[in-house]
């Protein structure tokens, strides 16, 4: 059986509606999933002209319809903005209400088993927050919206190296509290996790230092004497394929020589700084912990490109990949 | 008149004796500049032998001597330990009190102008902590030898993009403390002028934010909008040519398109991270806030490998050629 995939176009005003679009033509996508668009028919339209691209959509009720067989692409279509309220290149609180509108509706056929998982273009932060958001970031949303209570944390993958953190969307002076054996343990395991359901067997982890030169032997911070060496001792005897802590300035020098599968990093710009320097345009991520696959591009809205045609679909692509192939080992790993 | 370079071995137990070989074996390097060898006639033997090399040097006391138009390359000969003594791949006390005392001389040398600039083979950390070092780092050691008191900073530098820092070998939880108007300004005049001294005219520098998306408005910590935003404004207004604060993820590919000369980062692996996924060879370091130009590879003693003759000299012969480009512009500079 194929993997159910929900796709919602993200914020209308940024360039996830041409994505959408430049996904959807690949005729390699329609052949892997059985798509299921959920939002306005008017912007799934609006991305395919951006993207010069014209795609058969077929109107449903997902609910109801046996969809995955429908003609073309099946449409969940939803009212959430009029074509009028679309700003392009705009933080406004009608594109960002729109967003959130169509992530709650997937969210629900997610949870509810109409959908395996999502792929969505990418979210505006500010726009989110003024239509309501709530919290620091969309997946403390997604959770709180799905009850999870579990470790939840963003993961991010770029050509097969993944991370997941410790702490992420907070003050770089408040990391060192969240430093602890709990959050560590669950980082490990949910990357560790995520990576089986992302097809490998056994992904090699490495866990990242918080201090420079990962404390010096204690002269630089004792985070890593007192907490991150024994967490990692204690996962190392319960059979956990991981090491460490390694120096953050190499531990990705060892994952970009095929070394390491997954790095858990201490901190939101450990991670982000290497991710993004090893291809801006490329990664993906993967929203960790919550009860299905959720992906979308790592890249932003991209404003300064928005309506033009030109956005690169790699990362989108990507997305939609990983959401496949975590469907298809999702049962299988506990 | 050619720049008079002061060279020492480093760590005898490390690669620096066979890089300093490697370095002297090109004949470029003789014609660029005066050269001064300050150490054991056995370690330059004992590198020359690792290197493959044979290096003819005539032995002088710097301090009498015309000792630049010498026969060959200028030897300051020092008794600072024994062939016998010399621990290969090694932590000894030995090995870090004889980097530590050639270090000294040539310190000494330069602060009295016998030599104009200094470039080391690579340290190992421990073995100078064994031997005495007393500080967190050479850049501290150094800046008591000679009494400075002004701002100090480890600058890096790969490629042209060149990095300061505004706290260095200190535990992450203890950056925040160290983010003020005062370090801000010290550490962007610093690399300013460091840039000057290397022969660019009107550097372009960019601030890097110390917290996650640069503190998303607040959101995520306040430095940004209490220190660095305003911190980089008066700079602005005094015609210093510095932006910012830009997020720490994205800064480094704005250098990496060729945007921006200098960064100024809050933390050491902020740079760091990026610098060794840029080119983890090739680096050099400068000793920013010492009177005068001290250079080295970036990169360590490379225990794994000493002594086998493998050693790749490109970041070493980067350190001396900016060694040499700052003494050209030294005075120039104010």
């Amino acid at each position: 059986m194929k993997p159910r995939i929900g796709i919602i176009p993200g914020d209308p005003g940024g360039i996830g509606p041409e994505l959408i679009a430049k996904l959807l033509s690949d005729p390699e996508v329609a052949e892997k999933a059985d798509i299921l668009l959920i939002g306005d028919r008017h912007l799934f339209e609006l991305g395919q002209r951006q993207a010069g691209q014209d795609i058969e959509m077929t109107d449903c009720n997902a609910r109801q319809d046996e969809w995955a067989s429908l003609s073309g692409f099946a449409l969940h279509h939803r009212d959430t903005i009029t074509p009028e309220e679309v700003r392009l290149a705009e933080v406004t609180y009608a594109n960002g209400h729109s967003a959130l509108d169509n992530l709650n509706c997937a969210l629900e056929m997610a949870r509810d088993g109409v959908i395996d998982a999502i792929t969505f273009g990418p979210f505006n932060k500010a726009a989110l927050i003024e239509a309501g958001l709530g919290h620091e970031d969309e997946l403390h949303y997604m959770a709180e919206f799905l009850g999870v209570e579990t470790y939840i944390s963003e993961l991010n993958t770029l050509n097969g190296i993944w991370t997941s953190r410790v702490s992420s969307h907070i003050a770089l002076k408040d990391v060192s509290s969240f430093i602890t054996e709990h959050r560590i343990t669950e980082a490990v395991h949910l990357i560790d996790r995520t990576l089986r359901r992302s097809g490998l067997a056994r992904p090699r982890l490495s866990v990242a230092a918080l201090n420079p030169h990962a404390g010096d032997n204690g002269n630089f911070g004792m985070e890593e004497i007192e907490v991150i060496n024994p967490t990692v001792e204690t996962l190392r005897q319960k059979q956990v394929n991981v090491d460490g802590p390694w120096p953050s300035d190499t531990v990705f020098l060892k994952a970009k020589a095929g070394d390491v599968d997954g790095i858990i990093t201490m901190y939101h710009d450990q991670g982000q700084i290497a991710l993004k320097l090893m291809g801006f345009d490329r990664g993906v991520t993967v929203q960790g912990g919550i009860p299905f696959p959720v992906t979308t591009p790592a890249h932003g809205t991209a404003f300064d490109i928005a309506g033009q045609g030109t956005a690169d679909v790699g990362a989108t692509r990507a997305a939609f990949d990983i959401a496949c192939d975590m469907v298809s080992h999702w049962e299988a790993v506990a």
